[in-house]
């Protein structure tokens, strides 16, 4: 028998020598809510139709599928309305697909990317993944962005493309629309808008949809996998110019999206007063966790997203371990002695809430309590 | 109003600037056999399962889906057998985001991947789309490769990746396993033997499987949209070390693969004894397309694949064009002067005969009939 081969007897690339992979622990608990899914499923109503919508594909899956997706690009520029027209939408594989496909169009050697942290891990994953280069902007302590700092550090570093998130993973941070303005107009190249989170925002938050007339470089990407629940299909989608798409065209797989995965798609749309029914609870459910975690005297950042953050907490990972050994998995994400929670149902959220009275009431956060399980310093995918 | 702004005005990658997408044309006409797609479609039987479990995974899809693909992964093993695992094992949207996959682990910027022209075109589109060099080796006259000539050219290029198309596409050619192992002995980097049409080989080919064992650099990628006639599905895999597979893992966007993508791809191998019962009728439709081109005087190069290429015509352009005007959709691609067919149902296949025998019989190949349509130089994904 010859030794077993690792990675590193492997001609990888230099720059993923010693890297683990990526990703929240999948880990088989009662109350999951680290990675920002819906806690609502789908109904067997829409079950049971997108069950009819795949037998009646199923007889035509011996065939490529459409290759541009047409009809579900219509569909969703309606959805989104602002006067958009399928030659203005593009949906991928999930929002990261979108991402990556984008990175490979505007960026690649000897370009930048450039995104203000602490925000979703991704953003620097899929640039370097496209050997493009990394510039890491800094948030305020709000985890807000100073409109004057980050125009100073883009006319500074010239990035190819920057990306702006909002609401923002990990810390829930809406940008007001005068900042999004103001760095567009700032960024000498593409600015990503990603929106993942918006359907969360309160009330009269505007989105960067807005502003998409006249600014031709301007990318706005939305995701099935949170609001519309739809986070086992893997459908991510942008609005741009039509010349973005264009662009998209260039680089994208043929083929890449399939015959199933357009038509539980189209199926979601459909359903999507069902599946966007659920926001209004989910949002109560997160200002009910902020106003508690407040109440226990913790630090919260405003939310307008699905998630919370706190802390702060000199051993979050204490923390962490002690919420997982009582059933409730949270995310070890962001910046220092923090943690975020996903918002789940009323019943989650007691759980949560049951789970850290225990954890702050007892012996769990010592030194010791360390290393008894992987760190995770990622965020999810959206 | 502004005026409309195009490709040109935006800031892409200057190596997209002026190239057009990718693909077939996709035109509605009443046979096609350009895309090398299985013309049998799954039965209503797999389509109800199939249905069955989109509605049995439906009430999960608030879920992110299995991010590492275990249970569908075991089964590819177990389909594949040589002794193979899951961890043995991969699988993404389409072998096209397999191979992506591979280049972004073992290419990008200063490495460089090799293939052996013609073969499949996607090979280096991907490469270049992953900022990897492409460096062009020549097959002979008959479409094979000339051991001696190839080690030649590995050993003057020192590709990073190797690239073996066996059955090739679009010529048909497999290629023999001691020519196999000699390339896979002399190429300093990885190899990927690209098996997508393996299925419809001549009994006793041997697939480079066998090879696995002792050549941790070896690839064999594999595809559902050919024999398995699952083209609508995008589930391409790849069987190699254990190590190659952790290397994916750093690379691989996550949650790549849908739920209902895993379902289905599971549902196919349920029935595989139906996709792939119909291999058998085209192998023999295959063999019979070959020797009635041969019959009419033709040029026609041995196939074992599901696709004839078959030639050679001073104006190809024009009989593509004429077996259009006459309902049959060809594929313009290749080396010039070639066309290349899939092979289609008994009816399919007569009408295809009937058609090039009215092309060759009429005044359809002239000069005149020259730039009535696109031309289409490229490859259908597998």
């Amino acid at each position: 028998m010859t030794a077993r081969i690792t990675l590193a007897d492997l001609p990888i690339r230099d720059d993923l020598r010693g890297r683990t992979p990526y990703g929240a622990p999948q880990i088989d608990v009662p109350v999951r809510l680290n990675t920002n899914e819906n806690p609502y499923p789908p109904s067997a109503a829409l079950a049971a139709d997108l069950a009819e919508a795949v037998r009646g594909a199923g007889g035509t899956l011996n065939r490529y599928p459409d290759r541009d997706a047409t009809a579900l690009r219509a569909e969703l520029a309606a959805h989104l309305r602002h006067g958009l027209t399928a030659e203005r939408v593009w949906a991928a594989n999930g929002s990261n697909e979108v991402l990556q496909q984008i990175l490979q169009a505007f960026g690649g050697p000897g370009r930048s990317a450039m995104g203000f942290e602490p925000s979703y891990s991704m953003h620097p994953i899929i640039t370097t993944g496209a050997a493009t280069r990394w510039v890491a902007g800094a948030r305020e302590d709000d985890f807000g962005i100073d409109p004057e700092k980050a125009v100073a550090a883009i006319e500074e570093h010239r990035p190819d493309i920057v990306f702006l998130t909002s609401p923002n993973n990990p810390t829930g941070t809406a940008l007001p629309p005068e900042v999004v303005r103001r760095l567009v107009a700032a960024a000498p190249g593409m600015v990503v808008v990603d929106e993942a989170y918006f359907e969360f925002a309160r009330a009269g938050t505007p989105s960067a949809l807005e502003l998409l007339p006249g600014n031709p470089r301007l990318i706005v990407t939305r995701t099935m996998s949170k609001a519309f629940a739809m986070a086992g299909t893997r459908l991510g989608y942008l609005a741009a110019d039509p010349a973005v798409i264009e662009a998209l065209l260039l680089v994208r797989l043929p083929y890449h999206l399939s015959t199933l995965t357009q038509a539980a798609a189209r199926v979601a749309l459909a359903h999507r007063a069902e599946l966007l029914g659920y926001v209004d609870r989910l949002r109560a459910e997160r200002d009910a966790c902020v106003a508690w975690l407040r109440g226990r005297g913790l630090a919260v950042a405003d939310s307008d997203a699905n998630f919370v953050l706190f802390g702060r907490f000199p051993d979050r990972h204490a923390v962490w371990q002690g919420m997982l050994d009582r059933g409730v998995l949270v995310r070890e994400v962001g910046p220092p002695e923090w943690l975020r929670v996903s918002v789940g149902t009323p019943e989650e959220m007691a759980a949560f809430r049951d789970a850290l009275s225990g954890v702050l009431a007892g012996p769990d956060v010592t030194p010791a309590s360390l290393a008894t399980a992987g760190r995770d310093q990622e965020e999810e995918t959206p």
